[in-house]
């Protein structure tokens, strides 16, 4: 559920006279998205997205978000980008926050996700992986590596209030990705939150890709890791080889693996389960009882964690070599 | 903030097929609205808002809202107008809740209140009223001065909790309109709820009216009361007798006050403010400490409350007799 900052009427009419956007027809806010607040914008032009961003997305880097969706737009991915002003801006302000307004995709995000999300999810992350590599901007992955340590550090004492030995498991855990992590795996942009919310569909095609506020440079193989753990679990935590397969297959086929690449992807599903668990957890310790959010349940990526802990290899995804 | 339930996509379908609104663009959640889960839903053929009756409402009493707010677009009131299903319908199931599917309006609701607005408020609200008399339901209203009753004996021991002496006053001020509230006005169907978030604008011009779900048979001049008390008040709490001048005047020229009306109307405008007093002040004595929604300021209507117990009469509200 989002955080809402009130934009007036009058306040709103000044923002968009910066704009060619026509006539204001409704204006409402989305229940949609935590970290920012989002309107839905109709004008006699069109439909936009108004956000305005809230104090966890630092205003720095906004340019980088911003430019990137331009970019992948450009290169005829199914994102949003952004609208410039009249003066050519795409970043403005109102109500003291930064915003931008962005173009609005049709689709619907999948509640149940089907064998076929994944094969269509996996050509278009590959088609985005390409699309960004020419892209200018660079963006360090604070929740990659290091940033697990510090999320550890910070819910170590009192991790095995979900369980005891979690502190202890999660230690080990984490030593052993830091002792095997990679360094040369080709990377580039990754959207590296490519959870169902974020992925719209008309009928069974992809229509859209949304909230790029994660983006950043890291490996490929680290961004399919994340969607196998998000769109390759059964609600009940089975693993299905069979999304796995589809999502892979139709990934490679666009942009196909290297080898380590390949052997590498255990251990990625692995940091990717751990980074999302420790956020998670960080959240679920940390959460005031009064907010809005109900904290994710961070045992849903434990049990993923150990899925990709005990299969023998890359095998288990369905994959042929 | 409003309560979500959940839609997958195949539910949505499975629902939607039993309409001729042609393919679904695109399903989102709206963040206004506290009683019910209120979706934005495109199709190719238009926009509507796709309404879950959640537990507040009560059932049987939806056809009763669905069929007023038939009634009153049939005749020309700005507001939602249902959509039939193909077997002609209003009211269908959901998720296991009463759902509806009923136009979108344009327009924006005014955060902030000019005089203007006051006027055009009080030309719909007399056609509004002038509308709903040959409407053939009929539904009690609550939270008229019975139901009041009730509301301040559940409170009644609690309510110095906001300050010293609420409660007596409270209790004293009921006693009062009790012994003086009429039975004689003219009455028939009111909205009762038409606060700002309620009342769309486009330009200068109303372009909607929403949220039907407190609707009821009472005075009319109650109606009016309720909107005088929402949209006639400066944020410091003053009362602006321009704007309580551009609605009475605007309302009276489409359906004439008579004399008994403008008598009773800073009457109407305690027994309003009371109802508005004591429903935010349960809320406000009763709020879990984790709810979504913030109770609103009980003291702010305790306030509107004062202003009119102090008045001379009518005339304060820049009337001409």
């Amino acid at each position: 559920m989002a955080v809402y900052t009130e934009v007036t009427d009058a306040d709103l009419r000044a923002f968009l006279a910066r704009y060619d956007l026509g006539d204001i027809l409704s204006f409402k806010g989305i229940a949609e998205g935590v970290e920012n607040s989002n309107y839905l914008l109709q004008t006699d032009r069109g439909q936009y997205i108004l956000t305005l961003y809230e104090k966890r997305v630092e205003r720095n880097e906004l340019p980088f978000f911003v430019n990137l969706m331009e970019h992948l737009a450009s290169r005829g991915i199914p994102c949003p980008t952004p609208v410039h002003s009249r003066d050519g801006e795409t970043l403005q302000e109102l109500n003291d926050r930064p915003a931008a307004i962005i173009t609005f995709l049709d689709g619907l995000w999948p509640r149940r996700i089907h064998p076929f999300h994944c094969r269509e999810l996996g050509h278009h992350l590959a088609h985005l992986h390409l699309a960004g590599s020419d892209f200018a901007g660079h963006r360090r992955n604070r929740l990659s590596i290091d940033g697990w340590r510090n999320l550890l550090d910070a819910c170590r004492a009192r991790a095995d209030e979900v369980f005891s030995g979690l502190g202890a498991e999660l230690e080990e855990e984490l030593q052993e990705l830091e002792a095997r992590w990679p360094d040369d795996l080709p990377s580039g942009i990754v959207h590296a939150d490519l959870f169902p919310d974020n992925v719209f569909f008309r009928d069974e095609k992809l229509s859209g890709l949304i909230d790029f506020y994660f983006a950043c440079n890291d490996f490929y193989a680290y961004d399919v890791a994340i969607c196998m753990n998000a769109w390759c679990f059964e609600p009940d935590g089975a693993f299905n080889a069979t999304k796995a397969r589809l999502l892979l297959g139709a990934y490679r086929k666009v942009r196909p693996f290297s080898q380590p690449e390949l052997d590498a992807l255990p251990l990625m599903a692995r940091g990717s389960a751990l980074r999302f668990l420790l956020t998670r957890l960080y959240d679920w310790l940390n959460h005031p009882p009064g907010a809005f959010v109900d904290p994710k349940d961070p045992l849903e990526y434990w049990r993923k964690l150990r899925f990709h802990r005990d299969i023998p290899g890359p095998g288990a995804y369905g994959l042929e070599p």
